[in-house]
């Protein structure tokens, strides 16, 4: 399949932005990653000030037949009732997308069972991924028309004039397919890449770690291409996550990345499309353990780091906060010349 | 003198707290430090959940003789001049308190210049502490005075109906002053505790360096409390610092602490009376270099760290978000039951 061609950032504008920013009544460079933070935004939009009024939270939602190999500590009917939870307003990431003054939007793009109308946007591509214990996850087809829903709802968040995205997901079982993943994209071994989840204990991930060892080494003699390792291991949610990225990366569009399920999806999308990477920004270091090793292949640091592993674009909601202070510092502050204040002495 | 005492946490209100996120739909501890913090707002104010809908900066503004000895990158009126820009709303605190949704208070203890009316509240003990190089930088009856002036703008906050206090400084000079008083508290050599402050070079740093080993080896001997260290190398705006600790520990009010200077002053609360320390929260890891020194003395692992070195409260106020997040988790999440979610497998 064809991906929609990622935007570069500009240099231009981020050396436009640093010379603003060295001019603010601030010691030069004090305030660390808030002020990289405006120059990245102010690069990938192609603007000085970068503009951050809109935000909005994607979450996409999918199942997962690994499940059926016990690699999650919860059932699979969680995925649809957690849809269910979103659109009552009570879970965790409408609280941060509310505190972060950003729209929240619920796409079905693989729930294992038909949701009530209204739950969810209905993307639907399959109820659920196969195991991928015993057979592909997802065939070339079904992955294409996930890629394609992310992609569709990315230049739809453009089209709306949103100004920042921030992604997440929702899909028990789907660390077990991002580590899966992981371990096609980078050679890395399972204890690597595999870690708890939601909350398994020793015995559990033991058995998680041989599941996917033993599934990563049957498919790894057939995967050539990143889009190859979303039909053998993937998932219908990730896959949408992976078109997303891709979307705002072609319409210049900042993307925040949530935590380990993202991270490998912004891994696949910058294997697919290595100019993507500029238009990703990293919310935070979630504690689940692979996600230290997708940031790595990255080259990724993350802004924050509180022990998080919830998923649903928790973190990146969170990190909403601080690209827009970085971008009201560019915005607000006075220079040394508006304020008349002096420089430091020569 | 005398210190108001602190309210000791309640253990009784943390464990409800915890209690309580554990219902709420999503797996136990996955929300990290933002249950941590939760819990722990539920224990310094005794009540759950907890309140956070007003807060308040406060910024403490003082000079320091010190700054003749060549230690600081800006030259001494930069304080008075940033006092200025804080009144006109255009430093990076002004912008950082409005994007918190916090009210910000200046209060000028010890400017070495008179300032306009109207600019800072007006609380001056001296026009700026002495050169602790050749003198103590302060007699006991001035740091009593400055160390008044924070417990009176605490109670002031809690009298005013303020939730969490949010604490910052304006100080020329002030990490070397802060610097001083860490080698004094804790024992370490100026190699650990002098940083680059506002930005100096490497000859600067190796001056400021020998200049408070100096003057910390001709303290030390007079010096037997914290209060002396105060009267001998401290600063006004540092002893007000100590004061609103003090004061908002006494009367149950969350108090954050900002990076190297503020931290410095809440150790030196802690050693005047421990138990105040139960009501801190540490804001930011600084990229100062003795910040780390300080936040070990403390047992403190700050909620961000994001290479900022500006001071003003700064980081305080961009943590003031998270503390928001956590208590909104708390009040708002719906629980498993309230939501129809299924919990993990036993």
């Amino acid at each position: 399949m064809t991906y929609p061609a990622p935007h570069p950032a500009s240099g231009r504008h981020r050396r436009e932005a640093r010379a603003l920013l060295a001019r603010k009544t601030k010691p030069p460079g004090s305030l660390g990653r808030l002020e990289w933070l405006a120059a990245e935004l102010c690069a990938i939009q192609h603007q000085v000030p970068p503009r951050t009024a809109k935000r909005r939270v994607i979450v996409f939602a999918g199942d997962h037949g690994i499940v059926a190999e016990g690699t999650s500590a919860y059932p699979p009917e969680v995925t649809a009732q957690m849809v269910g939870n979103f659109a009552a307003g009570g879970a965790a990431i409408n609280v941060l997308a509310r505190h972060a003054g950003a729209e929240l939007e619920v796409v079905d793009v693989g729930v294992a069972s038909a949701l009530r109308d209204g739950l969810a946007l209905d993307r639907k591509v399959r109820q659920g991924a196969h195991n991928f214990a015993r057979q592909s996850a997802l065939d070339g087809v079904e992955v294409g028309r996930a890629v394609a829903v992310g992609v569709e709802r990315a230049t739809a968040a453009k089209e709306a004039g949103v100004d920042v995205l921030a992604l997440g997901e929702m899909g028990i079982g789907n660390t077990a397919s991002a580590a899966a993943l992981l371990s096609l994209l980078t050679g890395a071994a399972a204890e690597e890449t595999v870690g708890r989840g939601t909350g398994l204990d020793d015995r559990q991930l033991a058995r998680k770690r041989e599941v996917i060892a033993g599934a990563v080494a049957r498919h790894r003699r057939f995967v050539r291409t990143p889009f190859d390792a979303l039909c053998a291991v993937g998932g219908l949610e990730i896959s949408a996550l992976v078109g997303a990225i891709l979307g705002a990366a072609s319409c210049r569009v900042p993307v925040v990345i949530d935590g380990f399920i993202c991270t490998v999806a912004a891994l696949v999308a910058a294997r697919l499309a290595p100019l993507s990477r500029e238009a990703m920004l990293f919310a935070h270091r979630s504690a689940e353990a692979g996600h230290a090793l997708a940031l790595g292949a990255l080259g990724a640091t993350p802004l924050l780091d509180l022990e998080m592993r919830l998923g649903e674009g928790s973190g990146a909601a969170l990190a909403l906060h601080l690209i827009e202070a970085s971008a009201r510092i560019l915005r607000e502050m006075a220079s040394f010349d508006q304020a008349g204040v002096g420089t430091a002495v020569e």
